[in-house]
């Protein structure tokens, strides 16, 4: 199986839909590293503009593998190892497709119905085929129109017993991991 | 359905195994307000028996229900107004009981397999027939083995491709509320 996560803060849009760059946040590097590495993803690609903002996530980066971070907490040194930091999507998406030896489908996630929608199911029989597979996840109030019409396809909004739908990206991160990859190996979850 | 969900600061242990009182962390008040409004939970009881540690959790909630916070951010509010703060388990416990009518099936999470377990599908059903059930997760390494034994059963470990399995409490809580509540709207996830 071979899956990215790519964890976009440009460009990405603001509560009144401006596209925007948007801060890093510590713990969005470290949940969906996290998440990542107990779901098998191959790289956590982290992505910004700001070269100050790539320096910071670098650092953090760096603490928890080759720091002190890393020998007092191993588990979080091998999850945080997943991250590469870059400037651009196109950027993550070259690396990815050269990693890959083809490029991946970019599958966008949006808390919105979209128009062009892959289905769970859809997508977690294609990782299992081999299809390699870019996860884009959008920082802010989510990731920009631009962004998601480039994608070749959109992950269904994450819905509860409720319409409210104001996950953080971390969360809806780890789910929709768990979605894709997660064991099935409880039978009865299967009848679901 | 009647679900609630309480995350534990005491009694927990530490990467030692002995049993601590953790420090609250402000992202897991919001981003599990925020899964659990998603998903329709009642209550999310945050358990600490620090005084000064309450009153944080209760100025967090504050600024976002009556404060500038909720005024700018309305879906916050409603995510954050689901929280109580409570000293113990038992409060938590007896607060849940009153508000349900009945005491609710106690339900622990670990990240490592328990003898008392009960599978996803299972626990769904029970609330979906309109079992109440109470949700406990624990910070830092995990619910003590007192918690652990006192509860009516354990939900099985997240795992996914690897195993490995360091999910932070927040992922974990957002992944459980999904698999125990998420809308399955998508047919062909029926099938898995």
């Amino acid at each position: 199986m071979r899956v990215d996560v790519a964890l976009v803060h440009y460009p990405v849009v603001n509560r009144h839909g401006e596209t925007i760059g948007s801060a890093v946040t510590n713990l969005d590097v470290h949940d969906i590293a996290r998440a990542g590495r107990t779901y098998g993803i191959g790289t956590y690609w982290v992505i910004t503009p700001f070269k100050e903002q790539r320096q910071l996530v670098e650092q953090i980066v760096g603490h928890w593998t080759h720091g002190y971070g890393g020998s007092v907490n191993p588990d979080r040194s091998d999850a945080l190892a997943l991250v590469t930091v870059c400037a651009t999507y196109a950027e993550a998406l070259a690396g990815a497709t050269e990693k890959f030896g083809e490029r991946p489908l970019v599958l966008a996630t949006c808390a919105k119905e979209q128009a062009n929608t892959l289905e769970y199911a859809e997508v977690r029989e294609k990782i299992r085929r081999g299809t390699p597979v870019l996860l884009l996840f959008g920082t802010a109030w989510g990731l920009s129109p631009e962004l998601l019409a480039a994608s070749d396809g959109v992950l269904p909004p994450l819905r509860g017993t409720t319409r409210f739908n104001h996950l953080s990206v971390r969360s809806a991160a780890a789910i929709i991991l768990d979605r894709l990859l997660g064991e099935r190996g409880d039978s009865t979850i299967q009848a679901l």
